[in-house]
């Protein structure tokens, strides 16, 4: 009766926002946050269709205000110095969902967000190579994938300043996870922006342009912009301090007896400092155990020991803070195109 | 270079809920209502951990208030009268989410449905096989599945009336779409009971069991029940009507121009025999047409061309009404365990 007796692996999926183009998200509540996430989990943020390959995809050109324009090939990635750093990608729209007032856009709960192992060259030497004219103020990097975006053909395009450009921790990935990125991931090559939103991660990274003045692309000043309720605007950079409860889930049915609250905490300044629980909707606070020791760029898995009563409901909320003194807010600061929710994790369980 | 142009299917998932036991979502925003429902798309709800396959998994005994216990063979089935039904099997708990007082459970969307042809022996043959006793008020159909409920061990147990068990649609289903059916979807029998929340149609079936009194199994009597706000309770049974919007999805930001509202409607008494939308929060409702004649225990597409303007926002609602006069209301009835949820569907869009 062997052959009888695999039933196939129970195992979480991504969560399907839409497929034209493909937007998916992590299954954060059932993922480790120990582990880097595996490729097939990675969130799917897409903007256009995936890029069709050419001959032309294996190449990256530097151009613009550079002393010598270059153009790289796949194979010399292989040749130059790299570097392997593990680095969370957060969606911008991360949690849009749980603005009170709603805002248009995709949906995305707590799993547009994803970590792991990116192995590539650092931007900054590569700019060595091509030089930097003096006067330079912004790095542009274009995307293979494109399409109709405000009304006009777009690629997908998005500039750094460039004293950003030049922190060493941003690189030009080729790897994830010990593998060549996958096609649905950037294949060749992702910018790897870390501590910043993934918007500026820019996929399929086929051209980087320095310029001398403003980018104005529509995914610079349109899109990824905070736009507040009193009128005032801000481009959309830094990953907000954030944490997320990954087990258990908002209005389970918990079966009484001992549990781990457990779930993760990130910010894009500085590291984790503290992650803190409170049970009375945010009267006291009490300091959960930090997992690691926090790094930059890295989630930092959380746990917190309790017994569940038969019959008692509990209201759960975390918030975290990080070493530069932001603290998750009660209330998310509301924007137009709902960018950036960080509001301490709200959620309520019963035990039966 | 055509090894690297095939870079995987953009597909839908399912939605994870939780693992243990698994529960998970159809993505019914991304399914054809026209096609059956594949089965690795399947929702899958569970009790209790897959039950392992023994030499007695293979074989379903009818006892208790019969003139002759039978035992019958997976390989009687074959030699039995069968027949061949598409029918909707959907979650009670179909909805929960959505209920505005939010209800403790696992927090199922649009998704805890799905549609596709059962073949299977009715229910009504083997008890005319077996005899029934004078008196027999209730059949009870124990699962395979089993673990602590309400304290004790218990399988997923569940009865039908009489009357219901013999009507001619209520089969025992050995295959789903052409194949076995799958371990986690009841291999090698389960029972359909077409018309009702999913429930009834028992996974692993193993045991049927006629009785002359009530059968009063915790997932009869205290699961499976609406409780209601003003103290009664009902048994949960038939599918309300019900109708969801597949496309667009609520809060998208639609392109402007032609686009094709369409969704799913159905319920458990009779056909739908007509569903509308209303675009000013149901003062006023237009019939959408119906992309194929209602049948009993299906779902049925449904569309609405429209023209979505630049710049303007859209609230959509829709309501099904069936043959027997049921019509979805603009709130759903609100019970403790968060069953039935059948408002009118309402959405938002913008279009850009």
């Amino acid at each position: 009766m062997n052959m009888y007796l695999n039933f196939g692996k129970v195992r979480p999926h991504l969560t399907t926002r839409s497929l034209n183009p493909e937007n998916q998200e992590t299954p954060i509540h059932f993922i480790s946050s120990v582990q880097p996430v595996p490729n097939a989990l990675f969130f799917r943020r897409n903007h256009f269709p995936y890029p069709i390959l050419t001959p032309e995809s294996f190449t990256l050109k530097i151009s613009g205000s550079v002393n010598s324009a270059l153009l790289f090939n796949y194979t010399d990635f292989f040749k130059l110095p790299t570097r392997s750093t593990r680095v969370l990608i957060e969606c911008s729209g991360n949690k849009r969902a749980y603005f009170e007032e709603k805002v248009f856009g995709e949906q995305w709960e707590s799993g547009a967000m994803s970590e792991g192992v990116w192995k590539g060259v650092p931007l900054k030497t590569l700019l060595e190579y091509s030089g930097i004219q003096a006067g330079v103020s912004e790095v542009v990097f274009r995307g293979r994938d494109a399409g109709i975006k405000s009304s006009q053909y777009n690629h997908f395009e998005r500039s750094l300043p460039i004293a950003k450009a030049l922190q060493p921790d941003v690189m030009i990935a080729y790897e994830y996870n010990g593998k060549p990125l996958s096609h649905k991931h950037g294949f060749p090559f992702r910018l790897i922006v870390p501590g910043w939103y993934g918007m500026a991660s820019v996929k399929w990274l086929n051209e980087i342009i320095l310029i001398k003045d403003k980018f104005t692309g529509p995914f610079q000043t349109e899109d990824y912009v905070y736009y507040y309720k009193n009128g005032t605007s801000e481009q959309v950079t830094t990953n907000h301090v954030n944490s997320t409860i990954q087990q258990p889930q908002d209005k389970q049915l918990v079966k009484s007896g001992t549990h781990k609250i457990k779930g993760i905490a990130w910010t894009g300044s500085g590291v984790v400092s503290k992650v803190e629980i409170s049970f009375d909707n945010g009267d006291s606070w009490e300091q959960v155990k930090l997992e690691i020791t926090p790094k930059e760029y890295q989630t930092v898995p959380w746990s917190y020991p309790i017994k569940f009563h038969f019959g008692s409901e509990y209201h759960i909320s975390v918030r975290a803070t990080d070493s530069e003194g932001n603290t998750q807010p009660a209330e998310a600061i509301w924007n137009k195109k709902g960018y950036g929710y960080n509001a301490a994790m709200k959620i309520s369980v019963s035990a039966e």
